[in-house]
């Protein structure tokens, strides 16, 4: 591998990204040296149960201290009040980063806490799963993903570059983008489907005509699909939503003018509204397979990949 | 396996459905002949070649002749013509049943044609993958889930028995369940989850804010799990929406009613009333785990199961 991008990486949070960043650090031989972070001893004895991190701090100055490159790896709403703490910490030269799935809030959040001479490059893996804490990271979580970064004009093109690097060494493909386009796209692909699949959740869980154990029982006709998504972790869902608000409200118009519609078509018996747009939809599935971002394999593979796919 | 259920099964329509119930009932010895019929000469040749059925029927008259259970495993739109046609052709004491996954429109249309002396007994097997056509199917698509009778009232007991049977040979569970119930039930665990899944699919492919392919690049943020239903078969289910249109209308319109709920919480920055549903929706996941009715592994299993779950 030859010398490490960065001497030494800072983990300011050590759950799902953060703890794969960490396995994924190691298994390229990215630095030399990684510290993590976690807000509850608990979460802090239980990182150094694993061992996924060379050094674990109890407090966010210890663990910025010395650090070459600092990920805050916490939810978006918590990002401004660790960047004004760790601010008057970061070494000269440092490249500070986050993985928050917004990114103009962060840019806004945590930007005027970055000192002059400290390099602000925020990023975006579009990676994951619905697990959160420190046991549910894994180093091939970022294998083929895309990593977008958003970087603010007049950033150090070097500083850029080994950044990028990092995020190749992690198993990436690095897209740089603007942060307001990157929010309205993760609105349609991220952010929407996550609001619809704990929506429809929450009706199943509401009705009175139907009980929960027949929800539960007959899932398998569509519904569990969307559970997983709706299992996701509920602070940094949170977050998201209030933190991307205009792109959020604005795609989800779009989405309930659709359904509208979709409405009446089902209501005044409109087959042939209902075949063309079904028809559609086929092809956007054959596109994501084959571009490598799903699995070919019939039902997600749940069967093992065993059956016809 | 002792004595077969049926001497002779016919199945009238041959792709997932059908032809999954052809190989689950050589797998459990249930018949000692099946026939299989579809309406196109290419898809007939197809299933001969294949060869998951003992015979295959260039004509439904042909295929019912002598059956001593006939189940239609064809769109609920073409079921009433399909009756009307069969209906003459049937053996006295055969049972006739189908698939549909409504109940109400198939007791409606079917219920007329069945002749006096012939057990008509509609059922509902919860199971299904995106794929359709004849080489869709295989014998293990049953097993583990739920298959829902819904007999009309005076079904003869033996022939109700013998039918259940049949089912749980082919690996299910069998419940029973008033008509009218199981369209309420299945409007909430597939039909609106469907409608839902095609309904995002389709605004993000008309979105001019956003390309075509980067919902495709960056599908892994969520949006990828609702193409896979999205890519389900079109005639299916264009027929399904036009033949549960109540039941669906009404589930919609609950989900609509909290899906605004949700926006405005969005709007106000109401974070509480959005934490609190994100929390209660996991809950639901795990206890459909816990059921059986969807994989613990994470991402569905997507990386091979082997990642911690």
């Amino acid at each position: 591998m030859g010398q490490p991008l960065y001497e030494r990486v800072a983990l300011i949070g050590t759950g799902l990204i953060g703890g794969s960043i960490a396995r994924a650090t190691k298994r390229g031989g990215l630095s030399g040296h990684v510290s993590g972070y976690a807000p509850s001893a608990e979460e802090r004895a239980r990182v150094r149960t694993i061992g996924f991190c060379d050094s674990v701090s109890d407090t966010l100055a210890d663990a910025v201290q010395d650090a070459d490159l600092v990920i805050l790896c916490a939810p978006v709403g918590v990002l401004g009040e660790v960047a004004a703490q760790i601010g008057p910490h970061l070494k000269p030269g440092a490249t500070v980063s986050d993985v928050g799935s917004v990114k103009m809030a962060v840019v806004r959040d945590v930007g005027p806490h970055v000192p002059a001479g400290v390099h602000f490059i925020p990023a975006h893996p579009i990676a994951g799963t619905e697990n959160s804490g420190p046991d549910a990271g894994f180093a091939e979580l970022f294998d083929g993903r895309w990593c977008v970064l958003t970087p603010v004009p007049g950033t150090d093109e070097q500083a850029l570059k080994r950044y990028e690097h990092f995020w190749q060494g992690l198993g990436s493909t690095v897209e740089q983008m603007d942060a307001r386009h990157h929010d309205l796209v993760l609105a349609i692909t991220s952010h929407l489907p996550h609001l619809i699949a704990y929506n429809i959740v929450g009706t199943a869980a509401d009705l009175e005509t139907v009980t929960q154990m027949e929800v539960i029982k007959y899932s398998a006709g569509g519904f569990r699909d969307f559970t997983r998504i709706a299992a996701s972790d509920p602070t940094m869902w949170r977050d998201i939503f209030l933190n991307n608000r205009e792109a959020v409200l604005e795609i989800l118009g779009r989405f309930s003018e659709d359904l509208a519609a979709l409405q009446r078509a089902i209501r005044w018996g409109d087959g042939d509204a209902l075949f063309t747009l079904f028809t559609r939809t086929r092809a956007i599935r054959r596109s994501i397979v084959a571009a490598g971002q799903d699995t070919a394999a019939v039902n997600f593979g749940r069967d093992g990949g065993t059956k016809p796919g």
